[in-house]
């Protein structure tokens, strides 16, 4: 190699996500990976979208394979509009709703048309790594505020707002949050609100998990009180019917929705046509809460049984974790006099992978004793023999 | 409204597509629109794509509906790595092949991972709209540099370069570019790589149409000569296999798309499942060169029936345009003393829309004389019928 490739500032410092490197090391078909983030096999509705497609493609081809418009297909538009307003509450004649390429487009957009380098996007700390490493792209400053049982710290929030006037973004996610497993109580989210209009700050609500509780009652949208369209919120279809398909929601007030859409644009024109008319047939034309019912149920079962072997063999070892209501991810605290990083190698080398907590920090440099672990992609028997494990490393280290 | 939201620099003078936006206008039933890109309806391999369809949901749903990796579905990225070595002699042991949504995404990638704002990016004038409005979203410097019957003037491109140390990428469409159907010589294509090796800049070589040659030879891609790794190649399923599925591909030298991939992955984690794994089998169970023959016997009529149109009916009356060997768009010149955006009005309200040359320009205030008309989406009745009135209007206002 000749060329100095002279990058951008933006990507100077961009290193690739850690997690999905854990994950490829933790393809390996001995390995019992509690590492991934991926839906169940038997989540799909296989049958159902091959229905569909194959109706799709005979009936109408041209739509599922011509150019489609920026903001989405107008049929999914409206249908997700009705049914966030029906089921959460959600959207008012000032907001617009486009179809993304996945949520994870939505961070991309968001950070894109507010902030400039150098500008603060206030995070949860622990928070999902897949958004942070967005937000870095954009050369953006993260902060971190604590996680508590029941969401952010608010003291912590309001300081690092007052300290920081150009914060522009706070990044949430108010339900069953990836990786703490923690759901924000009514109060806190009222709170974050509050603060956030105070300080001319926007909330991205990140909600990819909603629809998965398994436990207790649901808890509004912090979107659904937002009067003054200071909330962009972010729906996905990953969870709920495929990640492999590409598929997600955003809803903002228009004013700051239309750049919004020139930079979906400007990315990649428009979302799969077949991903997007699958998902509206899904939605309109089958029972889709029976199958949201048929995967809780299949969930439920899972992350019981998940807590039922951390209670077991885990936690009497001296390793804590917090009870969760829905999602994927449960968050373990190990004694801060036990070196996470080593735990979680030693794991690796009995052949189970976790992901290691600092993964989800604004600096993966700091001080952190927790680890992730997920249940819905481990089979029932590769979920039990992985915690047996996690219990007996404990044990040896800890006592 | 309250909500006095803080954007940020790079999206602050956004505008929408306009080309998008006049489309959006030429929907209407009873208009002729020469002003879309998109593939004839008779373009796609329908029949293929219902099969392979079936078969992958039937034999392999998971890997369908699953998340992949950033890179892209390994089959396809190998298939795609033969492919361009056998046919365009493109790739070596320093290069790197990804999948993208689609080819509008490498324009994203590359002016983030190279793009500070403010820096230069050089294009052909006129250029693709679509690409221009994506690099303008990082807050870009556009500096277009006048396309010639044989390509970019390349003494323009020198003096541009040598006056702008930052300019830090050149954009290019080659083969049958878009908007002006202009062929680049092999001659210029070689000026051009040492141009910008010279002035250590790279090239953005964007090559949607290179398949679609109806008549003449093959020039050799600008990347079939990258001994350096300053050429970005960007390659489409859209005008080949459907825009709908949102696919394409980029290869880049490795050092350089280690960053690119992080970008990628920060957008939209991956792309369609469906659309990778429908694209492999179609290049390797099916013939696919066949299909591209196919293509451009459909094309070769069309784009022969406009010519001679546009011989027949409007030439004589004082416009001029340039004969095409590929692609899908003929460029039209009005005469320096007539209005074109006046021209390009009346024809609006005589029901025929193309799209007003200006568009494509750095600065679409700059004077232009010039529209663009396509000719795969029409049928062949609204095509003749749409450019009889091209001619009558021309008479009416030129003689």
């Amino acid at each position: 190699m000749k060329m100095d490739y002279r990058f951008s500032d933006k990507v100077l410092a961009l290193k690739p996500n850690a997690i999905r490197e854990i994950l490829k090391s933790a393809s390996d078909p001995g390995v019992i990976s509690l590492s991934a983030g991926n839906p169940a096999p038997d989540a799909f509705p296989t049958d159902a979208i091959r229905e569909i497609s194959e109706r799709l493609l005979r009936e109408n081809p041209i739509g599922v394979l011509q150019y489609g418009v920026s903001e989405g297909y107008q049929p999914l538009r409206d249908t997700l509009k009705s049914y966030l307003k029906e089921k959460h509450n959600i959207g008012s004649d000032d907001d617009e709703l486009i179809i993304v390429s996945g949520a994870q487009q939505v961070m991309d957009i968001a950070a894109k048309t507010f902030l400039n380098e150098h500008d603060v996007l206030v995070c949860e700390a622990p928070s999902f790594v897949g958004a942070l490493n967005t937000f870095r792209s954009y050369n953006t400053e993260l902060i971190g505020v604590t996680v508590e049982p029941d969401g952010m710290n608010m003291e912590e929030l309001e300081k690092v707002l007052d300290e920081n006037p150009n914060a522009k973004l706070i990044y949430t996610i108010p339900n069953f949050q990836n990786p703490s497993g923690v759901t924000m109580s009514l109060e806190k989210r009222k709170k974050l609100y509050e603060l956030a209009l105070a300080h001319n700050c926007l909330i991205i609500e990140d909600n990819p998990y909603g629809d998965l509780r398994y436990y207790g009652e649901d808890v509004p949208a912090i979107k659904s009180f937002d009067t003054e369209g200071i909330v962009i919120y972010s729906g996905s279809f990953s969870k709920v019917v495929s990640p492999g398909i590409r598929a997600g929601y955003m809803m903002a007030n228009k004013a700051a929705m239309a750049k919004m859409i020139i930079c979906k644009q400007g990315q990649d024109v428009h979302t799969t046509m077949w991903s997007q008319m699958l998902c509206n047939e899904l939605m309109t034309k089958y029972d889709f809460e029976k199958h949201l019912d048929y995967l809780r149920a299949l969930y439920t079962k899972k992350a019981a049984l998940c807590m039922d072997l951390l209670d077991k063999y885990v936690v009497p070892h001296g390793i804590h974790y917090n009870k969760i209501e829905g999602g994927l991810f449960i968050w373990c605290d190990l004694p801060e006099d036990v070196d996470m990083l080593d735990f979680c190698k030693k794991l690796t080398e009995r052949k189970v992978c976790v992901v290691p907590g600092n993964a989800f920090l604004t600096d993966s440099a700091m001080e952190c004793h927790s680890f992730r672990i997920n249940f819905s992609t481990p089979t029932d028997e590769q979920l039990t023999q992985g915690i047996i494990e996690i219990g007996k490393l404990a044990e040896e280290i800890i006592g």
